[in-house]
């Protein structure tokens, strides 16, 4: 029963990793959609959301059918309860990609993002993004060491949230109430996937070492 | 067997509602801190949100505690991980009633809405207590009948965010740039402590019988 139940474990992290790679696609083409208003990715993130949120309606059924068939307790109870909290948190990662594809689907063909606040927005999205892959690598490897490395990245995340503010608020905008409006929704949901990114990267710390680490 | 699974999930749905009602009071203060510019009510619900946090902790306990005890299957089984959901969307409203409050902070002592966005995000506030409060007598009474209405009052409050967007980025918004991203944000606050008060009703419509209403 013990060995059943490390392969079921198993196999639910194997679709945990492979919903991350799902959710890693979203965020990079809902970014590239953004950035070089491209319709037609924009449209592509938001039809493909719909493969994430069955992949997580089929691991909370396998999550659901493991507490069922084996009722592990004590450690291998809490490692399966975090797996379905995992999968909600790379389901909400998916949709708040579908929330930047569909800021770029509305302003196409112009750039939602004007130049000032461009690099700051290129740069949140490319550390959300590398968030996410580390994320992946985390849940594929169970790679506790690259945890760590996801929180200095997290801490740019909120460093360059402030600088997009300061920017957006200060003199030298000149983009009018609409494009700053954007960039304010758009710094929310890349920070929104960083900070889901980083629960997901605690729960598997958690889940290999039985500690979760502090300030999560 | 039976009868102790009864008991003790009885007790988490009552530690739910409590939760819930701690929340309902944070929408509340939140609301009334922004809209009267009061910094003493926005810190309240800034340090109490840890009372959330803590409660959310020991339904989760007691929560895994059963599973861990009665290793209960199918349907009961189904309920008590509702129950962990219900309590992660019961905290992550606490945490968007902190947000609200954040912003009323940064802005006393001025109000951080402008005059002519006030009657929108107003009533986006009420609606968004009112879906709360009935989410906690749904919860409480594990009224599934009035989480009918909560889908009428979403659909007002997916409204009322299409309207306060018109209005900050209309002709007449002669605010400026920082009001209207506050005002952006606070009504994305607004819709996603809705978003949850609708999945938390659901689950208990759920947990009642059987069935996920549709269009959840």
């Amino acid at each position: 029963m013990r060995a059943a139940f490390h392969d079921d474990l198993d196999a639910i992290f194997t679709d945990l990793t492979s919903v991350c790679e799902l959710v890693s696609v979203a965020v990079r083409d809902a970014t590239l959609a953004l950035l070089e208003a491209r319709n037609d990715l924009a449209e592509q993130v938001i039809d493909k959301d719909v493969e994430i949120d069955d992949a997580r309606e089929r691991i909370e059924e396998n999550a659901l059918e493991l507490l069922s068939l084996q009722s592990p307790v004590a450690g291998d109870l809490r490692i399966v309860v975090a797996a379905l909290r995992m999968i909600s948190d790379l389901e909400r990662m998916g949709d708040l990609s579908v929330h930047v594809a569909k800021i770029a689907r509305l302003r196409t063909p112009h750039p939602a993002v004007p130049d000032i606040a461009r690099p700051t927005i290129e740069r949140m999205a490319e550390v959300a993004e590398q968030m996410v892959e580390r994320t992946c690598q985390i849940l594929r490897d169970r790679d506790v060491s690259a945890a760590q490395d996801l929180v200095a990245d997290d801490d740019e995340m909120d460093r360059l949230r402030r600088k997009s503010f300061a920017e957006l608020l200060g003199q030298e905008w000149t983009a009018g109430v609409e494009p700053a409006v954007d960039v304010a929704l758009l710094g929310r949901y890349y920070e929104r996937i960083a900070d889901h990114a980083v629960t997901v990267a605690n729960r598997v710390v958690f889940v290999v070492t039985g500690e979760t680490p502090s300030g999560s």
